[in-house]
């Protein structure tokens, strides 16, 4: 941003719906806090979300107004950052197509997660042109907002790498600084298990969503799978095969110890323990749940967001731009 | 074009510099009939030329330029046709990129031209994703303009034919009837060879520029390789190997027949030949010289040409994406 003093700081999400404590933790409970430090652009990515399920795109909208509103209700604050929505920037397509161009074919077949991924998902026929390419498009979504730092996950990393690469063929092809190095800022690893102990996935349906009304963690948090040699109340627990003390362990942090012992010695039973873990889990997301009930009869205002967040980035990618295109010729 | 009752046509070329006689005859005397008939788009394909040359785009601006000088020197009258600028017309990336999600990898690796082309073109390291990917931005150029017809080469055949499969798959993905299926209509194939007799190229220069001077044009003509075994003017002469005769066929054609008889029978010396050829090329080629003297002077008018093109034709691409968003909720 012009003016700004700040480090610029980009992160993505593809809309996939509705947030869960897993999304929160492994990345927006960051950047809410990122938001202070950073000069933060956000983008819902849904150019990035036809890459994998171009052929379900009849909820497409909705997602990405459920992901707007989910950020907000955690704490995103449009007065400190561009919350916007990636096909609102035409430019980074145009980005994305210049980078076509001078980008080795062998660099994106050779990116690790990209024969997984096609193993991975077999049955959506995502071996398409678009699926090979979209580091690239990653790479045109950060290097367009010149931005220095992104948070990531460890499995992000290559991509990461890759965009400094992108960056430096074309500053040497063109004997140009135009793109600086962006740095992987790695994000703390805090791994929750589904309710069930199994990996938390929306296809198993065992997760609880970050805007969940009370009732509904009150429910969750009672289908959570215990120890299952824990037969009566008074029987000592192993809280490692306890997907509730999992949470405890992170949602309850300072009471863990003291939590784990109880169930240990067979002092608390299941049933106290997990209304112990509502209640924190409730202090949490209520607000968020109330703050997204605001936002959902308020739609106006989201969509405001993203059109306020879009003209801010389109300042930096039109900026980008108008020295890409004079570099090239174009 | 809204309003409009003619059929749509589109075409374009890469900005490879100044047009010869062979690119004149391959394409643009064409497209001066077919601006009568149908409603043309007409496309200096920018974002094209970085495929294969990626690394020398100093010069690109000034081909741009050159390139639209001769369309209109040659007789492209914007009061008819849009005559833009691939690169101006932003939607055209986007389509490209939407396209990108939904087109199977193999159907870009298994085009006839692509792994030819990267063997030929060995040296310009070519093999990139942008390379790859071309026939689909050159889809991107047709559907846009939701053209039907498609005036090409015999060598561009399947290309259109790729266009036609990915408008159909998009058609078919999202039940629809966006895309229609354009047509390609071949352009009658009249090879010119090289001046001297080898294969017209620029990098042989053995060509007359279409925007030659009545001077130039004559010297040219006089370099010409005439039967090598015809060493006295009255010596009988095989037309068939003098590439003078080759040109005589096309821009002489009235007088071919009789020309080949003084040839053979050695009644006309090769001298006397080349100056009859010489007046018919300059009767072509001097309005043209003409007319781009005058464009070259008036720079501001040929880049309102190109303004005003691109305005045409981002009606047409506008009225295409916001049906595509639409249908694939973006």
């Amino acid at each position: 941003m012009q003016g700004q003093t700040k480090t610029t700081l980009m992160s993505g999400m593809r809309p996939t719906g509705e947030l869960h404590l897993g999304n929160y933790l492994g990345a927006l409970e960051n950047w809410v806090q990122l938001q202070n430090e950073y000069y933060c652009y956000f983008s819902i990515v849904d150019w990035h979300a036809l890459t994998t399920a171009y052929k379900e795109t009849d909820k497409l909208e909705e997602r990405i107004f459920d992901m707007a509103c989910d950020w907000l209700a955690a704490g995103l604050d449009p007065d400190k950052c561009a919350i916007f929505r990636q096909s609102h920037i035409k430019e980074i397509a145009e980005l994305h197509l210049l980078f076509s161009m001078v980008i080795p074919l062998s660099w994106l077949e050779r990116v690790p997660t990209y024969k997984d991924q096609l193993q991975q998902l077999k049955e959506k026929e995502i071996n398409t042109y678009g699926f090979l390419g979209y580091p690239l498009l990653q790479a045109a979504d950060i290097l367009i907002c010149q931005a220095e730092v992104i948070p990531v996950g460890e499995d992000q990393v290559p991509h990461i790498e890759l965009t400094r690469e992108v960056g430096r063929r074309f500053n040497h092809l063109y004997n140009t600084e135009v793109f600086n190095d962006p740095i992987a800022k790695l994000t703390e690893n805090k791994v929750l298990p589904g309710l069930d102990n199994r990996k938390m996935s929306k296809s198993y349906n065992n997760y609880i969503r970050l805007t969940a009304s009370p009732d509904e963690v009150i429910q969750k948090v009672r289908s959570m799978v215990t120890d299952p040699n824990r037969v009566r109340k008074n029987d000592p627990g192993n809280p490692d095969v306890c997907s509730a003390y999992a949470y405890h362990k992170i949602f309850n942090a300072s009471n863990a110890v003291e939590t784990e012992q109880s169930c240990k010695q067979g002092s608390i039973g299941c049933m106290d323990c997990k209304k112990a873990l509502a209640i924190q889990l409730t202090e949490l997301i209520q607000p968020i749940y109330e703050k997204k009930q605001e936002l959902k009869n308020n739609p106006d205002y989201v969509y405001d967001v993203l059109a306020d967040g879009a003209e801010k980035t389109r300042i930096v990618a039109n900026e980008t731009m108008e020295k890409v295109r004079k570099i090239m010729g174009i």
